[in-house]
């Protein structure tokens, strides 16, 4: 893949702006924390992997910024870039498990020395990247046995290269599909209301030469009612301990939509997208953004001004509903509660 | 209503322009048929009762403009108006409906002067629209009884005064209950690509002080989900004597899911909207209409030019998808097959 999402460069953190594309591939430099808190609450950055990732290099970034001389002070700086950092969004869980992970780093290393310790920060940031590098590549070979020659799937949002490191969770799965010459069909929900899948699926597949459709989230009822979709695979930004899944609004509507058609419904994601603290996903926060993305579609208006909105970000979609979670580690089947267990021993040793 | 969405004055066609709106009520005059024809294409007049009027209106206008001196020639450049007009839009019956019923006219009065024909024609286009009217009050009286105090109700599309000549079909149920102190709240869902709930329902809401709040098409499920829908009413653009319905696209997937989450789902149509010549939906012709509604958002590109798209305009929910069928005849229950006899035998007497 050659789409960089995010990356360190020369002390400073690179973002494709998504919020441009697909009119414009250009970069934000990030070159302080608030620029970075800023480039996530507004989805510049955005995608639970790659949220993930520049949260680790915002947290080396902090420290790098740091003037502390002390391992003491340098420590108080970069718990507040990490506190402030946590608050850019409240439901992809990537962010907190990146933040989580370099404090561990933080608090590990604080015997070294200040140069020390934004070494080793810096260094598990990088590890980070490095880490769903490899993640997508195996998510997308276990995911890729699902797929048969000809399939036609589904998918909501932007699960792909601009989500993650590498490849993508979802749409790493189609990738990896193609690669193996079983000639798929992409239909894309255009994702309102900032219209990810008709922005960045489209673009990624695209350019990679994969064959797509786009369609407002409201077509796809009726393809499946016409048997036009065999699979549909989606992303998630927290999912539960017993497999119940948060992702971009609309992705509840095509499970409950698959269940109705006998569709089957996968999920796709690395192991640090779970939060095995949650008994259920009736506890994940879910993120309600202002009204005007909602009235507006990409800045032209398009509803009256002063009329109400609801703008919840996510849904929930019930471990019953997912026929399968497929993760680096494998692909995880009911009973959830149970099978996810194998997968909390794997990841949490 | 002071909304006035298709109007005689002068001899000439005057249709609100509901392309401009929510921005601007304007209006487009129609003198020639070619203009009528690319407002109906074009969406400027919308909504299957809507169209039916105009269509009627269409028809006196090309009598009215025609310079023949014979009534067999009368007859001749009407018939061509009214084949020409059938090419207009394919899936709302009630503008065959309407044309036909414009053609029994025609023949009914074949033996009358020139200006007798005409006058009879404008007098038919005249009765449809008045007729209408007191349709939309019959169905909203109907349906308001279906709607308790307090209830919130969803809906789609525009099925409302901008669809008929007066209170609409589904908005006409909440507009009457509302008159009959029955609170209500309305959840609007947006209507991609053209966005008629997001321009047009919450308008029409706001001005008549009903509380309608904005979603985008995908959040219908989430709102279900939590419990905070007690009913959804849509409109109609054809029914089949066997009850299934085709709608504004967007409705299936929002039938599928009230059944999922036991919701009822009332259809709101006169009996214009039925078309008893089919045995199911599966006959209903479905337009698909270009790939630039999807890749635009009121002209706002929003999707790579060269994306492929698919675009159904409607779509078809079963039957057995539907709780009740609102008409000026009352309301109707499965099974439709025999229930939708009496609605015919009733209207085709």
């Amino acid at each position: 893949m050659k789409i960089e999402t995010v990356k360190w460069v020369n002390g400073k953190i690179r973002l494709i702006d998504q919020t441009l594309l697909p009119h414009k591939l250009s970069y934000v430099m990030c070159r302080d924390i608030k620029t970075l808190w800023q480039a996530i609450r507004s989805l510049k950055v955005r995608g639970a992997p790659a949220i993930g990732i520049a949260a680790g290099f915002g947290v080396a970034l902090g420290a790098k910024l740091s003037n502390a001389r002390s391992p003491k002070n340098l420590e108080k700086d970069v718990n507040k870039v990490i506190s402030y950092l946590a608050t850019a969004r409240p439901t992809a869980v990537n962010l907190f498990w990146a933040l989580e992970r370099m404090k561990r780093i933080l608090l590990a290393n604080k015997a070294k020395s200040v140069s020390g310790i934004k070494k080793a920060l810096l260094k598990e940031a990088m590890d980070i990247l490095k880490e769903d590098r490899s993640m997508c590549r195996e998510m997308a070979s276990f995911g890729s046995k699902l797929i048969k020659k000809g399939d036609t799937v589904l998918t909501i949002c932007n699960a792909g290269a601009l989500a993650t490191a590498d490849y993508g969770t979802a749409l790493g799965v189609f990738y990896k599909a193609r690669s193996q010459a079983k000639k798929i069909k992409v239909y894309s929900c255009e994702t309102r209301p900032l219209l990810q899948g008709a922005r960045l699926t489209t673009w990624e597949l695209m350019m990679s030469g994969v064959d797509v459709t786009l369609i407002c989230d409201s077509m796809a009822a009726t393809l499946m009612q016409k048997k036009k979709i065999d699979k549909i695979f989606v992303g998630a930004d927290r999912i539960a301990r017993n497999g119940d899944a948060a992702n971009k609004i609309g992705t509840y509507s095509l499970a409950v939509l698959a269940r109705y058609h006998k569709i089957p419904f996968y999920v796709v994601a690395p192991s640090s997208t779970f939060d095995f603290s949650l008994k259920s996903g009736l506890y994940i926060p879910i993120e309600e953004r202002p009204g005007c993305e909602v009235r507006r579609a990409l800045g032209k208006r398009i509803a009256p001004d002063k009329v109400k909105v609801y703008n919840p970000a996510f849904d929930v979609t019930p471990n019953k509903l997912i026929t399968g979670i497929v993760t680096e580690k494998g692909i995880f089947r009911k009973p959830y509660t149970e099978t996810l267990k194998k997968l909390k021993s794997k990841v949490c040793a």
